[in-house]
């Protein structure tokens, strides 16, 4: 039996384009001559389509998407992803569906037992959980319909379910899994994803066929990485990352089993961070970016990876000295910006600055942190200028250690349409600036080297403030994370008072987290929708 | 038996502070002569925990409070909510549990079954559902524990659950149903909870004693309004909305049945609002407010609720005119300034406004939406210099129906530690205004009857961009509250047009309102973690 996996990126509630790639697809699974195309989870309405799911004409738009779909399964097998009503009164309105489709009906559907409810998660919002399980047979095979989750209870320490649902479909006897995904991107998933079909295989002999999302859903990128396990568990393919991907198996003559692709972090950060920025563009329709250049790394990096995703003639960048830039931030931002042969204007903010400070100097002095924080609101007020004028979105270069302790000026450089490195620690954003000029020498070498300054008062250092980043970072992964109490972190070799300082400028700082623009998630644990912490609360303050 | 009922409000995670409180109830429930003390749902760690609940030390910090508490349990007994570790490695790690302690020891702990998952709620985030139920005897009396959500499957047309934990109890003949809750305030709710009740009281013919939290936890007000409900369904005690209360009842003794407490959806939502505005301040310890005023009337009702919550002394007002701004609309804020015995100082923008305007003219004219957008975001410096200079909190003006649209300038207008009115439709704001002046005029009349506007360029006026409030505010409110499509609002009697454009507005803005402050929620679907929508997609855009 030929199948084909259809690895695509849609646009959530974009019925009308989700339907049109659905049917190229199709058609091109008839014009090659497979028996059976698998979509991923929730192919026809995008994932995650969160609270439109409460929206009765939402998922009736969706169910008319499969509707229309049905016509062309006369020849081929279809297997889509979407909401299904629950004919029941009791319990959740929904269910998470797979669909199967074939001479022009709905044949079987599947819906997905376990509902993934942490992190980035929320289905137990919406879905009601399968209570029955059942094979379908198709053209001599008995095929066991999975659904993303319903895999992923197997090969942990702590299973989050106390049920398999595939434990319930082996008295059936099955010839192959199939499984619907949408498995969102972080440093260690597509490891992760290996060893846990692995672990399925072992469990139940089975070949697996396994359909997964790519393309970034605003802060959730998700990198594709389609896999075909054979019943030894081994890797028989695995389609590419971060990108759309189409590929027929025969799933009879698994001979020449493929190699795993790389999975090293920091190329994967890259790219994940590449594709984040380049949909969230593209699916909300615009072209451009803006971003300050400031002369530090994370504006340097952001500046390239924008350049990657968008094409030089779309990024545009402001240099906004005021009296405490040191010269070498301007000229390193131009040397950059030239490097990478994009446009740039240079606005002082002084004017500006002195004006604001007139005015307030009558009611009392503009020092300290007061003083600090009005330069960046400036710098945002001269971006968003050129967002509202030439329809630009402004790039956030906040990283996430900044964004960790609040070492930033909300409504200032904290502001932005999309966070770049708010999942990216500090000494990460340093491993990516070292990984984008091992080719060539993109990012200026001083950039790379000088110590890292926030240049809002005479000679300031990052490191008056805060610890220095290795430190800091080591501390944050292990309560970010790990998730890990105070007590476990200073008992790992930390210092007592820094933890403890450390601990309490993360829990205090959630006010400006809770304000700041979506961030790409690349890691397990990032800011946003996957880490909910209360604002106003004393644990560790 | 005498029962003391201890709503009380606690911090989230102030282990020592939560400690104290429950101390301080359990030795008046002692000298008072009752058997027993009932708290609220997790009552030691105060609602919603949220992610602090995945931290091992949070969890373990709030067992060992508990622990603290059984020495004070050798009189009487005290129920109160604590999660509590799972020990069967499948499933989630925690329960949400009511713990009876007794003669200094834990006798039992009864787990919630039905955990609420929608809205503002993530429970089955957190936690596995019971999967066992027991009476508890104490003292001839048969007692069955619930928690909160566990009563909430009755009385509902469309129950969320599929079993009910109480049927599970009825076979051991309780006597009484006790309910541990943390209900969160909506303008509906408190009616909403005397029906639930009393459905249960039907369904089981058993008293209820039920007791809830108060206070607010940023977002969340929790208002209260415990209850005692005879088996006749009769309303045995309604205790205060929004603020602490301790009250012992007689169970054998319900005689002289009370009368329900008002709830006229306006004054609730006016005291919702002072008490989310009060417990936001004193949470975080600071005292003082800034805000600016317009002379428009959402400014106008958050000073008088500001200074409702935290005293004339502790609010500042920032009156910044423009160029375009009106001459009343000075006079019009002063006089309310006045009116409320509150600072205000007079700063104007135009200086900045130019300087900065002086600058882009290089680049582009700053006309239309661009220069519409650089005053409020000037302004927003003004007042975040304030906040950072004197600990003030800015509080945030915006009403529901703009922050619905995006009629509002991010990091200008929509800055603010506090949204207070962001949950209040503009139409109710206006209700807000003529409830706070029914006693005595405290809002200028002329700030209440100009039209509504922006003034950030000469003659505007609101419904320049937007239809009347009035309409409005239905077309939101059937999109909004009642996830209702646009063929079902059209099918009211809107116009096609306009009800498109609407949504299409709300959907597009969705990237302000994730940047906006935490919103106090009013209503039963406020903006915030209680509605959660994709920021980039095509659903009726």
């Amino acid at each position: 039996m030929k199948i084909a996996l259809a690895q695509i990126n849609v646009i959530i509630g974009d019925f009308e384009g989700n339907f049109q790639k659905h049917v190229h697809y199709i058609n091109r699974t008839i014009r090659e001559g497979a028996d059976m195309i698998v979509f991923p989870e929730l192919s026809i309405t995008g994932y995650p389509p969160r609270d439109f799911l409460e929206f009765k004409d939402f998922v009736i738009r969706a169910n008319e998407t499969v509707e229309r779909l049905k016509e062309f399964s006369r020849e081929i097998a279809i297997i889509v992803g979407t909401p299904t009503v629950n004919p029941v009164i009791e319990g959740k309105d929904l269910f998470n569906s797979a669909v199967f489709l074939y001479e022009g009906k709905e044949i079987f559907r599947q819906h997905k037992t376990l509902l993934p409810t942490y992190d980035i998660f929320d289905e137990a919002r919406y879905f009601e959980p399968a209570s029955s399980w059942k094979i379908i047979e198709f053209k001599g095979k008995k095929l066991a319909l999975s659904i993303c989750e319903d895999l992923w209870n197997l090969g942990n320490e702590n299973p989050l379910y106390t049920i398999n649902p595939l434990d319930q479909l082996m008295a059936s006897g099955p010839d192959l899994i199939i499984n619907l995904s949408a498995s969102p991107f972080d440093y260690e998933h597509a490891k992760e994803r290996i060893k846990v079909l692995k672990a399925n295989v072992k469990a139940y002999g089975l070949p697996i066929v396994y359909v997964n999302h790519t393309g970034a859903q605003t802060d959730l990128v998700f990198d594709g990485g389609s896999l075909v396990m054979t019943p030894e568990g081994n890797l028989y393919r695995e389609l590419p990352f971060f990108e759309e991907a189409f590929e027929i198996i025969d799933i009879e003559r698994m001979d020449q089993v493929n190699r795993e692709r790389p999975k090293e972090k920091i190329p994967l950060i890259h790219q994940a961070l590449v594709t984040g920025i380049k949909d969230y563009f593209g699916k909300i329709g615009l072209k451009s970016a803006i971003l300050g250049l400031s002369g530090g790394i994370d504006s340097a990096v952001v500046a390239v990876l924008a350049v990657e995703s968008l094409g030089k003639e779309n990024v545009h960048a402001l240099l906004m000295p005021s009296r405490y830039s040191s010269p070498s931030s301007v000229s390193d931002a131009v040397e950059l910006a030239e490097n990478l042969g994009i446009s740039y204007d240079i606005i002082s903010i002084d004017k500006p600055f002195e004006a604001i400070e007139h005015e307030l100097d009558r009611y009392f002095p503009t020092d300290g942190i007061t003083e600090e924080n009005i330069q960046p609101r400036i710098r945002m007020i001269y971006l968003m200028a050129y967002s509202n004028k030439k329809g630009y979105i402004l790039l956030n270069t906040s990283n996430k250690s900044e964004l960790a302790v609040g070492y930033g000026t909300l409504y200032g450089d904290l502001a932005g349409g999309l966070s770049v490195l708010g999942d990216v620690y500090k000494t990460e954003v340093y491993e990516l600036a070292e990984y984008i000029n091992s080719q060539k020498e993109i990012i200026p070498r001083s950039i790379i080297t000088k110590p890292p300054s926030a240049e809002l008062r005479p000679d300031q250092k990052d490191t008056d403030t805060l610890p220095p980043y290795e430190t800091l970072d080591n501390i944050l992964r292990l309560y970010i994370e790990k998730r890990l109490g105070p007590q476990e972190i200073i008992a790992r070799g930390f210092d007592e008072y820094l933890v403890r300082r450390v601990l309490k400028m993360v829990n205090r700082n959630e006010f400006k987290r809770y304000q700041t623009a979506p961030v790409i998630r690349v890691s397990p644990k990032a800011f946003g929708m996957g880490r909910r912490m209360p604002i106003v609360g004393k644990y560790l303050e």
